[in-house]
Formats: structure tokens, sequence, C-alpha cells
């Protein structure tokens, strides 16, 4: 049988992997294995699931080692960015394991028995439970923070959840050392076989997604494959949700008041955003609208762009359509270089690029995600020419405004064009770098992702979960987070929401 | 133009109504008032929309001496049902009014700017913002709790968002005066035009989903009308969420001990429960299982049944339908009837029908949704058989267990086999009759609904919301639910619930 190859984007070099994919029989055992845990991890409580999350962190932390040294020569992404990649998915970890804890995610509802101007109401107690095997496909970009390790794996398992991971064919050995971390701390920890499983190669992934056991899927990457896993969920006897992170342009504005007041420091923060990790990143500044006449900001990141050094880009595909965006835009006479991109001596590596059109310019075609460091800078006479601009972009996860602090009419201005059509909006600062957080939203209306949830931050648990509703439930059958007496977590009772007793 | 006619089931006689389709650019004006209405409705507080569904509420009392004699005559439902469904709508928009009073609903988190593993943190705030102008489909049998006025709609103004109602085609003359009596409340109350929307036709329904202003669909209806709303909606260019209640056989066990309990009290509330509104409740329990050689509960089904006076169904589709199912399972050798529906002397009307089986034989094939007064009765050997036959029948809204106090063991077993496949659990009870409160939750896997919400009880509101983050905002952009300072609602702040200041 064939092995699956890997690549070193820094050097071009393509090696053998001891990895085959995974047969069709195989998926079958691994999602059977997966049916099997979920009925055992159902009989055991929120804290022990809070102590598997916890395992899993400190198993990757061991391991740091190991995996980073992996991952930068399957993605060519820098060591402190990795570093920082591998801390933030075992903080995540973590932080989901206090939620786990705590319990409010459940969103527990009791209604006594009661009158009602209907007649007698019983008594209807109400929380989430777990949704059943959990499908994640690994992004290409995020190595630990959106693949085998990440944001999906964490919330599936702190929903109670067991996961069968597709591995991102663009890093095949860090997957499977990634995998076999968490699958060493999770033995250890005492968990089930068929808690969690990997399977490799695509149709292998199709495969998963038609698989009657499997009860969910979370997927982050392009938009075109997303259809692709929609559509063999619509075929399914049974349809699932699907949970897709798919694109995203993230306009920036900036204001007059802003570019004159700290022009230096939004060139210097602008490039940093839009370069960072090779600029492939979800939430990536893609459009800039500046005013019209600005000289400072873009000749800074003229100059910082022509002095960059050529970074690789994750794999050859990426690397080809950045290129090929980017002509067509000249070529057909949309945008006007203003930086040319240039190789590296070796593997799929470039220099940042830039280009400019004006506002008014503004349409459908030149706002395609461009995955890489590219950026659209769009010049503006006035605002009603951003206002235009901004509606003829596709939704997005994100916009962000630089604002002066005087121009209050013209912040509230912008945040009333810009919430309408972006999942978060980013003040006087840059939307990469998402924080981990309770109340951090990653999501957006259509086409940045295809429902009302998140994928970063505690509430992205939520997806993975289901209302169930026990009427008139004798105490035994009950949940112990539903019974009456004292409560370990939040709840609402006839009504009125409780703290838990602490 | 044609216009619209409608029957009285009871008679079977049809008449015109004044009632035209809505025309494409009927249906296109009615969703850019929506989309009009929607930016207005933003610009307004919490309390005022609140108030709004208060007014709702009251003129639907107010109007009630028009409105039920008109769904009579279209329903051929009984004035008390219809008196006490009117009375449930009107007590959902005030208990969702209380819901958006008090505010848990935007379930508001607020990130302070903190020091993480990662760097600085930055501030960052997140609640639900309404999704816009939501498209909600009458159904055929309830007029008043899911169509013009009820669930769905109150659901979505509490939300926050427009309403553009596709009226069903069984009650058009209900329809109408329900509008009537909603857009009177809401003009008098001062709600800007484009609030509320209402279609006729199915060429206009169609319309209104593919209309790239609605931005969420609401339907309760049949499985095979939800698919071809699925698949307009997968044609959208930009797809939007569909909450679809669809179908659901609800099955109903009673245990030996409870059997010999209370059979006669159980024959009396199961015949009701199967019995009525003619059996056309999403909820009824469509195949109950009893021990083999029960004699008693049967007896007394078949007794109540045979000296029923005979109900009106729906219309002639639902009427047809019912019959063809019951003939297809006898003719087919499938189930044995042992009683008989009789027809009425006119109009859609038939008196109850019950059907015997074995529960060995419980496949898919007998278990199609069969909506009308017509109950399946599975009879069983010992437990594993019932375990089967729950495990062939498609997933539902509700799940019934009826058991003695001393079956613990059993009633436990059985919990955990049916509450991986409904969306409820009833406890010596019957599903019908749903309590709308704080935790009802009403849906279940696939094909009871196709996502993960309710579409009764409070929570049914999360369905038209969207997250919204904000990072590093200055205060005068946020919602005033979002600032610092003493909090009118229940939020969570640097990750610890914290109640409303009273």
């Amino acid at each position: 049988m064939s092995v699956l190859s890997t690549t070193d984007p820094r050097t071009g070099v393509t090696i053998d992997t001891d990895i085959t994919p995974t047969s069709p029989e195989g998926v079958v055992a691994l999602t059977a294995a997966a049916a099997a845990a979920f009925a055992d991890i159902k009989t055991r409580d929120r804290l022990w699931r809070a102590g598997l999350l916890r395992a899993l962190a400190d198993g990757l932390e061991a391991d740091r080692a190991e995996l980073v040294p992996a991952a930068m020569a399957e993605t060519g992404l820098p060591e402190a960015r990795l570093n920082g990649e591998l801390t933030r998915s075992a903080f995540q970890f973590r932080l989901f394991a206090e939620a786990v804890d705590e319990g409010g995610y459940l969103e527990a509802i009791i209604d006594h028995a009661a009158p009602t101007p209907m007649g007698p109401g019983p008594d209807v107690r109400r929380m989430l439970v777990p949704i059943g095997p959990v499908a994640v496909f690994g992004s290409s970009n995020f190595p630990f923070a959106f693949s085998v390790v990440g944001g999906d794996t964490a919330s599936a398992l702190a929903a109670g959840n067991p996961v069968v991971i597709k591995a991102h064919s663009s890093h095949p050995v860090t997957s499977q050392l990634s995998f076999a971390s968490l699958e060493r701390s999770a033995t250890a920890y005492g968990a089930p076989l068929g808690t969690l499983g990997i399977v490799y190669g695509q149709a292998a992934g199709a495969a998963l997604v038609a698989d009657p056991a499997i009860a969910a899927v979370g997927f982050t990457g392009a938009l075109s494959t997303g259809r692709i896993l929609l559509d063999i969920i619509e075929k399914r006897e049974r349809p699932i949700p699907f949970f897709g992170e798919l694109s995203s342009v993230n306009p920036l504005v900036v204001t007059p008041g802003a570019a004159a007041e700290r022009g230096a420091a939004i060139a210097e923060g602008l490039f940093t955003s839009f370069t960072g990790s090779a600029g492939q990143l979800c939430t990536k500044p893609g459009i800039a609208f500046l005013p019209e006449g600005e000289a400072g900001i873009v000749a800074e990141i003229v100059a910082k762009s022509e002095a960059a050094a050529a970074q690789p880009l994750l794999n050859s595909r990426i690397h080809g359509a950045l290129d090929e965006i980017r002509t067509r835009l000249i070529d057909e006479g949309r945008a006007r270089s203003i930086v040319a991109p240039k190789p590296g001596p070796e593997g799929f590596t470039l220099t940042p690029a830039v280009l400019e059109i004006a506002a008014s310019d503004v349409t459908p075609a030149v706002t395609e995600e461009a995955f890489g460091p590219l950026l659209l800078i769009a010049r503006y006479r006035d605002l009603d020419e951003v206002r235009s601009a901004l509606a003829a972009i596709p939704d997005s996860l994100t916009a962000t405004i630089h604002s002066a602090a005087d121009e209050v009419e013209l912040t509230a201005s912008l945040t009333a064009q810009v919430q309408d059509v972006v999942g978060r909006v980013v003040y006087n600062g840059y939307p990469t770098g998402v924080r981990v957080s309770w109340g951090m939203h990653h999501g957006g209306p259509w086409p940045a992702t295809n429902t009302q949830h998140t994928s970063v931050g505690v509430t992205a648990i939520r997806r993975f979960l289901r209302p169930l509703a026990w009427q008139d439930a004798p105490d035994y059958v009950l949940p112990e987070e539903l019974r009456d007496g004292t409560a370990s977590i939040p709840r609402r009772v006839d009504g009125v929401f409780q703290l838990a007793a602490s």
C-alpha cells in the first residue's frame, strides 16, 4: 500500500512517511470504537472529563520538544509562533476544563410543576447533553490550534463526545505525533478506547463525514472543501450539523483622524498582522481602507514589505493560489501592484506583496480571500466610499476600525455598518491573535461560517451539545445537575437565575 | 386574479376567500420592508420590544371572539382546544416579554483585558444580537400556536427580528384575521412598518425562502415540505439557518408494573392523548408498547375508540394520508386492525383507529408518522424486545415511560435507551400538551428536527440570534448591556457568573 508523503515548504523537499491512508474498513472500525466510547463516557461525570482535558494539556506540553520541530518541518512556520500555538492549545484545554467544572455551559433549567393559564404545568427540567462522536477536520495553517489538537477537539471532548480526527495532508507527521501525545495521555488517564481516533487521506475524510456513527462535524478550511463536505452531509440518510469556518476577508478601516494621529504605529501593526505566519491566518486583514493621499502609512508598509525576508507558505497549493489571485487582479486591471513579491532561494517562499485600488472600485471580484502575505490597500475619498465598499465585501469573521478618540460619531457610524456583516469588531488593534477566553466569538455570517456558532472561546463547546428535557422524572433518572437541592452549577430555577452553591 | 379558497373540514364545503396569492413583487416588497424595519428595531431597546410582545398578547385576547370561530370553521378543531391554544399563545408572548426584560437570553460575557500565557489579552465582550428578518411557515394543526401567531413569530420578534409569515393554505382566513390582529396591535404600539408581513400561496413561500433579505426560516410541518425548503436554501447564494420541526412517532412504553398498578388510568390517558385534537399533534404517541397478554388497557382503549364520535381532520390531504398509511400496514400484513375507523356523515371525519403488532415485528416501515387518531399497539414479551423495537423507530421529539415506583432499574434502563434518540422524556404522563416554560425543549434528533434547537420554551429565542464580539471597544459603541458598571442583566464577567443588580 502506498504511504503518505510530507513536504518541507522551506525547501520543497518531499519524503515518504510511514503513514498509510486509512481504509474504508479502518474508518468504520474507528467510528464504531467512538460509539462504544461514547456509551462509556456518558456514565462518567463532569469532573472526570475536566481531568481528562487537563491530562491532555499536560501531555501536550511534555511533548513540546518533539512536536514543535515536526511542525516546523511540515509547515515552515517559525518556532516562536508554533511554541505559542502549542501553549495556546494547552491553555485552551485547561480553560475548557475550568468551564466543565463550573457547569454553566450546561444551561441547566428547572421548572417545577406549577399552575399555568392553560391548567397544571408538569415539572420540566432541561440541560445540554453531548451530541455523539464528532469528526474534526484539521486545518493546514494551525497545526496545534485547529488540527489534531485544538479548538474543535477540545470543544467536542469538553462536551463529552469522542473525537475522530481527519489529519490535514499538509502535516501528516505532526498529526501523527500530536495524536500519539493525546492518546498516551488519554490512555494513562483511563479514558476508554475509542475516545480519540484519527484517519488519514481524503477518501477516509469523506467516509468519516458520511459515517452513520458520526453526529457532527467541525471544520476549519477552504470554502470549496466545506461545500464538498456539506454535499456529503446532504446525501446522508440522517443529516448532521456541520460547523465550518470557511473564508474571510477581514476589512480594516483607518479613519483620517487615526492616520494623522498614529500613522507609524498603524503601519507597524498592520504590517505585522498581514505578514505574521506568512499571512496564513483566517483573521488576516485582507483589505485596508486608507484615506486618499495618506502617504506615511503606505510608504512604511511598502518599505517594510520590500525589506522583508521571504517566508515559506504552508504548501505548494497555497503558494500557487496566492500568485494566481494576485496576478489575475493585476492582469484584469482591478488592482495596481505597489510591492511585488520576491521568491526565496528555495521552497514555497516569497516576500510580502501589496496591491492598491480605489475604494470606489471595490467589488466582490477583488475581495476573494487571498491566503498569504498579501494586502490590498483601498484608498477612499470619503466615508461614503468606505460604506459602499464594505457592502460589496463578503461577510467576514472580523472588521477592524482605527479611529481617533474624538471621532465618536464616525466610529459609531462605522460600527453600525460593520457589525451586521461580521462576528467580531476590533478597535484600534488587529484581528489576528484571537484571544481564547469566555467571551471570544470566532464566527460570522456566510461565507465566514455557516452557522450561528463560534469555533474559539468557551461557547464553542455549545456546538457539540444538544438540549434534552425530562418531564415529571423520578430523581434517580435525572443527571445530578438537575436534581433539587444544593446545586454545584449555576441554574435557572422557576425562571430565576441562581448561582452555584459555593 | 384567482383567489384562495377555504374548506370547512367538518362539512367538506369549500368557499372562495377574498385573499389572492402574493405575487413575486409582493414578496420582494415585504422583505424590503422587513429589512427597513430591522434597521429601525435595532435602534430600540429591550424594554421596547418586551412592550411590543405584551401589546400583541393583549390584542390577541381582545380579538378572541373573532379568531376562534374562524379557526373552528377552517380546522374543525373544537372550541375549547382553540380557546386554550389562543390563551397559550398570548401567555407565550408575555413569557417571552419577561425573558426579554430579564436579559439572560443575551448570554452577555465580559472578559476584561488581562495577561494570558500567550501575552496580553485584549478586552473582549460578547452577546447575542438579532439575526435579521425571519420567515415563519405556519403549520396546519396549530392555527394559533405554530401559525401566524405562535412560537416562531414570538421567538423571532423577542430576539429583535421582523417576521414575514407564510400563511398555511388550510386556514387562510384565520391567518388573515390573526395577522390583522397582530398588525393592529403593532401599529398602535408604534412598531415600524415592515415589522410584520404575510404572504399567501406556495410559490410565495418558496420565493420567501429564496429571498436574499431573509436571514432564517422557522418551519413546523411535514418532513417532505421541509426537504423542499432545505433544497431551496441549498441553492441560495448565501445559505441561511433553517429550523424545522418535521416528523415524530413518540413511542410510549408501559411496563408490566405500571400496567398492573394503574391500567385504567393509563387507558384513559393514552386514549385522550392519541385522539385529542383528532390525533393531529406532533407529540401524539404513535406507538404504545404494552406487555403481551395485558388485557385491561387494550380492552378499554378499544371500547373508547369504538364508542367515540367521528372527528374532522384538518383537510382532505391529511384525511387521505391517514387512511392510506393504515390500509397499507394492514394490506402488507405488517399490522392487524383491532379498531377500524368509521367515517362521520360528512366532511373529512372519522373515528379513532387502533392497530396491533408484535414488538418483535417493529421496523421503520411500520413507524411512519401517521397524523390523526391512529394508535399502533406493540405487544412485547420482554424488555429486550422493546429495546430492539425502539432502536428501529425513527428518532422522535418525545418518548414516554409508564412504570411502577419500584421498577427503578427498569425505568433507569429504559431512560438510558430513549434519551439518546429523543428531545424529551416523559414519565407517567403524556407527551401531548407541551408546557410553555423556561426549560421546555421541543426538538430532537433527525427526523424530529434538523437542528440542536427547540421551537417551544424560552430558549426557542436562541434560534434567531447570533453572537457578536467587540474587542477593545470604546464604551459608546457597546450595547448598554455590555458596559462596565451596574448590570441590568445576568452576565459572566471574567469567567464568573453574576446576577443582575436588583
